[in-house]
């Protein structure tokens, strides 16, 4: 046949490669064998392995049922070794210098022999759109340093999904030592609330605007934050940042006083020039101090904990009741028979709910 | 046996009075009489008979479940006719002087032709422990004036029910031909985002204080005003509120525009004095022309029966399941488990929904 002159001839060729590449059998068989158990890793995570230590986040992220039970597994074990560093949040608008900031100032305290994580809590982030922290290379001397630890967002819409994983994941580092854990988020939308609900300290990046140097800022942010500090602090914007902490301390002395008894602080810092970084940890040193002293420290860890039992409990009720396909009906009926001056809200919520 | 000289003697004396006293008896039957079906008491109400509406405003507060049947009837068949007012709430700590403000503010009103509610909205008070607007002595112009209604708070010690009551109330004011509702709160606790989310002008009272202008007042509450009214603008007082109107100014100019569009004004008043409240209300009249053009009135009435809708679910959800006895129980254990670092609120909250 072979030999036949005609479009329909066959000419002997090479033999097709096999359906399965022998190297990268073996590199997958290889991987299997690195999957570590739940005691292997977290033997591995108390002794700082970063390897386990991401193995066991990635574990936290899946969404594979059985991952999560080792991952809880794998928390439970390590709870005993947490709750010991300190947690900083940090958030600021687009544009703000987040991440040349956090090089900076985990870099400085690596200096001081810190062992130093760096988080996000980004609920918007996706592998399209790109995550905070996603582009390591805008921290490129913190991502080389050994006494460091950076993990991007975990992925997902629902900002209390985010925010359970990064908590969890919290846990995981400071059972791997880690001293100080940093954790990042965009100063837009809810995410603010729910970091300042995980951490100890609250620092808010600004730029020294013109005039409205509130602006921009979601209401209620600025009365979070333990500290504001104005970066891009240099160069022709010296005078504005200076211009712009007197403008800030005066607004914030006109809020009553915290319940850590605690008077925010404003400063200036460049954290391209690496300046005023040392003393933005001096800030946080002192409320630490304070707050430990008065028992703050302690108590408002304590309501943190009471509050994520709880607002996870609220939400799980929620999300049962409003995703009944008969409450959805109804639901969009009710609303309309209020906007139509038929039903009261309260009464529309009695119906549903005898539902 | 009478006439025997004993210590056990009986000397004969008057019939023992009758049970029952013939001229309660008549004024109890009146009174019967006077209970009005729902039709009477709708018709009464669109007439604007304030007997009618204040018999109706008690069956709204009652507990006696057939009065809350009659209640929501009379609510349904006055919902054609209500939403036709301006709902203004007011705010400030005890001793602003919001009752003075309120007789100046309603009795200002009343020369221009409105019709004024005032209601109350205190999760606190008591019988014993005496509601706000309870001693109407304090307003007593108003309260003898044909053209105002003043009705204290409903009691009831969650926020929730007492907000559900005066939200009802406002329809039922309505219904009856208010078209100005004032609703007052005390400037402490969370009675005020209650009133906020019921309300179309949100009204801060103030004092001139010695420098921390912003002291006293719970976080947030500055966010939510429409107008801050420096009051008791008088006499050796003049200046310094002068100085706190400065303050104010500067410190809301520093705050992103409201979504309404509105940018909040401070003044200062008299009420003692009658100074400045015409002023009150021509700001409110601004801002009602504005967010009538804008749409933002009507869309804020929207979101806010929204808003009631979801909540009362949401509370309702919530007190169901934190009171079933088991949870209660078993709450307390794992929120002593999470304290010892045995468990993590997820887990917890978890291990609960699962009971």
């Amino acid at each position: 046949m072979s030999n036949k002159k005609s479009a329909l001839s066959e000419t002997e060729g090479v033999s097709s490669p096999e359906m399965t590449n022998a190297d990268a059998v073996s590199k997958i068989k290889a991987k299997r064998k690195q999957q570590r158990t739940t005691k292997d890793l977290v033997d591995a995570i108390l002794k700082g392995n970063i390897t386990a230590l991401s193995q066991a986040i990635t574990l936290i992220e899946s969404k594979n049922l059985k991952h999560t039970d080792q991952a809880n597994a794998i928390i439970k074990a390590c709870l005993p070794h947490a709750n010991t560093s300190i947690r900083i949040g940090i958030t600021g608008v687009p544009g703000v210098g987040k991440s040349t900031f956090i090089e900076a100032f985990g870099t400085h305290l690596t200096t001081l022999n810190k062992k130093v994580a760096v988080l996000a809590v980004d609920p918007s982030s996706s592998l399209t759109k790109g995550s905070i922290l996603g582009d390591k290379t805008r921290m490129e001397d913190l991502v080389k340093n050994k006494q460091a630890f950076i993990r991007p967002s975990a992925s997902g819409t629902s900002l209390g999904g985010v925010a359970r994983k990064t908590r969890e994941t919290i846990i995981l580092c400071e059972a791997a030592g880690f001293d100080t854990v940093i954790i990042e988020t965009v100063g837009v939308g809810q995410s603010e609330t729910a970091v300042h609900s995980m951490v100890d300290f609250f620092l808010l990046l600004k730029l020294a605007g013109a005039g409205d140097e509130l602006q921009g800022i979601k209401r209620g942010i600025i009365e979070m934050a333990d500290a504001i500090a104005i970066n891009k602090a240099d160069g022709d914007n010296l005078k504005r940042a200076k211009l712009a902490k007197v403008e800030f301390n005066r607004a914030l002395h006109m809020y009553p006083t915290k319940d850590s008894d605690w008077q925010p602080k404003v400063t200036t810092c460049s954290a391209i020039d690496n300046q005023g970084i040392d003393n933005i940890w001096q800030i946080i040193s002192d409320y630490i101090t304070l707050t430990k002293k008065n028992n703050y420290f302690k108590n408002k860890r304590t309501e943190q904990n009471k509050f994520w039992l709880l607002q996870t409990i609220e939400e799980q009720l929620k999300n049962t009741f409003f995703n009944t396909p008969k409450i959805k009906d109804e639901l969009k009926k009710q609303l309309d028979l209020i906007e139509a001056n038929k039903t009261t809200p309260f009464a529309a919520a009695d119906y549903l709910l005898s539902l």
